[in-house]
C-alpha cells in the first residue's frame, strides 16, 4: 500500500493518499480546495489513477477540492451517510466498506464533532500486520485531543460515545491519523491516544460533555463560506 | 521500530523520534529548541529513554534543542564529523553507525548545503522489508528541491556529488524523510525523487551550479542567532 499524509498549513489539515501500487488506483481523504495542483501533481507523477475522494465529514475551516478533482479525473465523490450533501456519488454509512485494488477500507459512524461523520479504517492488504492497521479519525479523535462539538449537531456525548466506543476499542497497536494536528505531530496510536489524550483520560461522560461546553471557541473563519461550498461537494467556487 | 515525524511550522524544520520499542531508548534527530517541552512530554508518555540527539548538520534557521536536552536527560550529542561544534560527545563520519537497541543508524557523508553535513540510513532491524528503508535527508535532499548552498561552506557542486553519488544510488524505494518541507508533504522516495526532483532532472552537475547560484535568497531571519548557538550544541540561550 502506498500511504502518503499531506499537510494544508493554513488550515492544519492533513490529506491522505492512499493507493494500491499494484493497481495504480488512488484515493484521496479530506483533499483542500487550496491544495489541489500539488496533489493532482502528485498523482501524475506517481502515475496513479483517483478512484474516489472521501470525506470524513463536512468541513467548516476549509473547502474541499473534491468537486474540482471529479471535475478534473473523473473520481467518485464519498460523502458519509446521513450528511446534507447535494451531487455526491455515494453515501457511506457505518460498516460499509470501499474496495482500492487490494486495499479495503471501512466507515466508522464517529459523529459528535458533526451530525455525520465518519472514520476511515485502512485494513491493508490482506494478513497485515497488525502495525500496519491504520485508521483516518477525522475530527472526531485528534493526537492529544478532539474536535469541537458545538455547530453542524455537534454533541459532546455524542462524541464522548464515539471515541470511546467505536475508536477506543480498535486494536491499540492501530496508527491513528488525525484530520488536523497544531502542535506538529503526525501520527499516534490508539493505545496512546487511550493512556493520554487529556480530553478523555479519567473522564466519564458528564464531565466530558461540561469540558467541551466550557470551551467556548470562536468560529472558524472561512465557516460561511465552506460549509455551503461542502454541502455542494466544494463545486461552489469553480463552477459558473 | 517507533518511528514519528514531529513537525515545527515556524521553521518548517522536520524533527524525527527513532526508537526500539524492546529496550525502549530513542534517538531525536534535528530537534528544534521551542518544541523542546512537546518532545519531552512524546518521549515521558511513550516511556522512552533518550540516548543520542542527532544533527545533520548545523542549522542556520533555528536553534537546536540539543544542549537542553543533554542537560535534562543526559543523551549524547551526535555531531557530523568535521563540523566547527564545541561540547559534543560524538563526531560521526561517512560509513559509521550507531546502535539503538536494535535499529542501526548509518552516516552518508553528504556535503554542499553545509561543508560537514551527513544524511542518516535507518536499517531497521536486521532483515527489514525493503519497504522499510528510510533515509533522512537533512537539508541535502527535500521533496522535489534541496537546501540552499551559498553560505556555511556551502558549495553547490559538492551538493550535487552528494544527491547524484551518494543519495540517488540508495534503493529507489527508501523512503526519503527531509529536514524540511514547506508544502506540507512529509516523505517521498530515492525512486521519486531521481524521476521527479526539479532542481536535478535533466540536469547535470554544471547546469545544477548555474541553477543554485542564481538563486539570489535572503539569509535566514534567525541565521545570526543560531549558527553560533548550534555551534555551541544550542547551548547559548540557556546556560547561565
Amino acid at each position: 500500500m502506498l500511504f502518503r499524509q499531506l499537510f494544508d498549513r493554513e488550515s492544519s489539515t492533513y490529506t491522505y493518499l492512499i493507493a494500491d501500487p499494484l493497481n495504480k488506483t488512488a484515493m484521496l481523504v479530506d483533499p483542500v480546495l487550496e491544495q489541489v495542483e500539488r496533489d493532482l501533481q502528485l498523482l501524475k507523477e506517481l502515475e496513479l489513477s483517483l478512484r474516489y475522494c472521501l470525506e470524513t465529514h463536512i468541513h467548516a475551516d476549509h473547502i474541499t477540492s473534491t468537486g474540482k478533482l471529479r471535475a478534473i479525473t473523473g473520481c467518485s465523490s464519498v460523502i458519509p451517510a446521513g450528511a446534507k450533501v447535494v451531487g455526491a456519488d455515494r453515501f457511506i454509512a457505518d460498516g460499509e466498506t470501499l474496495q482500492l485494488g487490494a486495499i479495503s477500507i471501512e466507515a466508522i459512524a464517529t459523529p459528535g464533532h458533526t451530525d455525520s461523520h465518519v472514520a476511515y479504517r485502512i485494513n491493508g492488504v490482506s494478513g497485515a500486520a497488525p502495525k500496519e492497521l491504520r485508521v483516518l479519525t477525522g475530527d472526531a479523535l485528534f493526537i492529544r485531543g478532539c474536535g469541537r462539538t458545538d455547530f453542524q449537531g455537534g454533541d459532546a456525548g455524542t462524541l464522548y460515545d464515539s471515541v470511546t466506543q467505536r475508536l477506543f476499542t480498535l486494536p491499540e497497536e492501530t496508527l491513528v491519523y488525525p484530520g488536523h494536528d497544531y502542535r506538529g505531530c503526525t501520527v499516534s496510536t490508539i493505545g496512546e491516544e487511550k493512556r493520554w489524550n487529556p480530553r478523555f483520560v479519567g473522564r466519564d461522560r458528564y464531565s466530558f460533555i461540561e469540558l467541551m461546553t466550557s470551551l467556548k471557541l470562536e468560529n472558524p473563519k472561512k465557516m460561511m463560506e465552506a460549509v455551503p461550498a461542502n454541502q455542494n461537494c466544494g463545486n461552489v467556487l469553480f463552477v459558473s
